[in-house]
């Protein structure tokens, strides 16, 4: 099962298409249009709408009114009667979802959402925002991880966020997220009735560039980052500590 | 700073606030409707509205046409030019969000966000999905952690999950998160002209509902469960398993 949060038309989808059609059958369920930073959210209190856009030769497309986890939800639950996905990959995103960005990620919810079904997923990124991206080298890229993948499966509860540097690429590295944030993070303008309204921007801040286990650190020198991302939120590290307090 | 994602005018909202305003200054920023299942979803593209409601006595609150975290990013970069909130707490949500609900939750949403903000953060949530549900037990529950949380702070990158059982509270237990899932999502149905469309709904299945150690048995025992959750998702624990992978 494939999806991404560029939307169904996206030139990255088509890509991921492209290259995961040479190792089976695909069901593509991806939004109607472009929902980025849509994270892990649900479609709660809207009905949602879905669209077959073609279907034959192994190849079914549709397209959904709803967000990427919305897909994948609809995909297992409404669409495979018979025969559940394998794989959920979703993807290949105009633009990185690397440190931080993991969580506002409307591709890597959908992966999340894939591990949540127990199957192994991945979320594939792109470091060039650009609507004409050139993804000739990162199909490679999908195309040797996907490889992998098929052989060694993953663990439960476990997905991977696989992001690819916009040039040339050296080779893979298996890294952590890197600690980081987006800051300042708002535009503040008036319309023309003279009230206040705000566009979300920001700059991504790495407060590790030198760390060469982070996702970033692999990026920056020409590396696909693969970090494995685990379901369970729970702090384990931090028990001990946290068990000092007096209220239990 | 305080926020939820059932809206400002939500009844949930009105008891967080009536407990921690006894604590010191509060800035209410939340949604102007209810944002239910928006997780960790950022508004990309669209503009974003503020509207005060109320300002003095230490109390201003404002209305937000985005997401829960919008609203904690809004506050930290538009609201508090001088004094940056200490703390931002989200909630008291009108039902559970224990186990992998923590990933769908806008409530949680919030509070992550808080926590990326490197301020101690906590979301709170009530096991009643109804709008006119009794806060009451839920605000003592609030005021214990929160004493606690003034006292200790928590570690840098983890925030709390914290559900209150719907009925006699009988203690609060440091749990970790239940393994568990939603189950049979949506529900089918034709619209007047005989076209599909899809309602979001479903059974929350708990994997393993004898572990003493998880948040859901804690809240069927009737405590108030507290669950330490990172904003590092990657998975550590399977580093060494993977590097068996020949691609790195």
């Amino acid at each position: 099962m494939v999806t991404n949060d560029d939307g169904v038309y996206a030139k990255g989808l088509n890509a991921l298409v492209e290259v995961l059609h040479l190792f089976g059958d695909l069901l593509v369920v991806a939004p109607d249009s472009a929902r980025s930073g849509t994270s892990h959210a649900i479609t709660a209190n809207l009905p949602i709408r879905l669209k077959m856009l073609q279907e034959g030769d192994g190849l079914a497309i549709y397209s959904c009114s709803g967000t990427p986890v919305d897909c994948v939800k609809l995909a297992f639950s409404q669409l495979c009667e018979d025969r559940k996905p394998d794989y959920v990959i979703s993807g290949i995103n105009h633009g990185a979802n690397t440190s931080i960005s993991v969580i506002y990620s409307g591709t890597m919810g959908a992966a999340i959402e894939g591990c949540v079904h127990a199957v192994p997923s991945v979320g594939f990124s792109l470091c060039d925002f650009s609507p004409e991206a050139d993804f000739s080298r990162a199909k490679v890229a999908v195309a040797r991880v996907f490889q992998e993948l098929l052989e060694n499966g993953l663990p439960l509860g476990v997905c991977l966020n696989v992001n690819i540097p916009k040039g040339e690429i050296k080779g893979i590295k298996l890294c952590r997220q890197a600690h980081g944030k987006w800051e300042e993070e708002f535009e503040a303008r008036k319309d023309p009735h003279q009230r206040d309204y705000f566009w979300l921007t920001g700059n991504f801040k790495n407060y590790e560039p030198d760390n060469e286990l982070t996702d970033e650190f692999a990026l920056a020198n020409g590396y696909v980052s693969s970090v494995p991302i685990s379901i369970d939120m729970t702090a384990y590290q931090v028990f001990d500590s946290l068990n000092d307090w007096k209220i239990w």
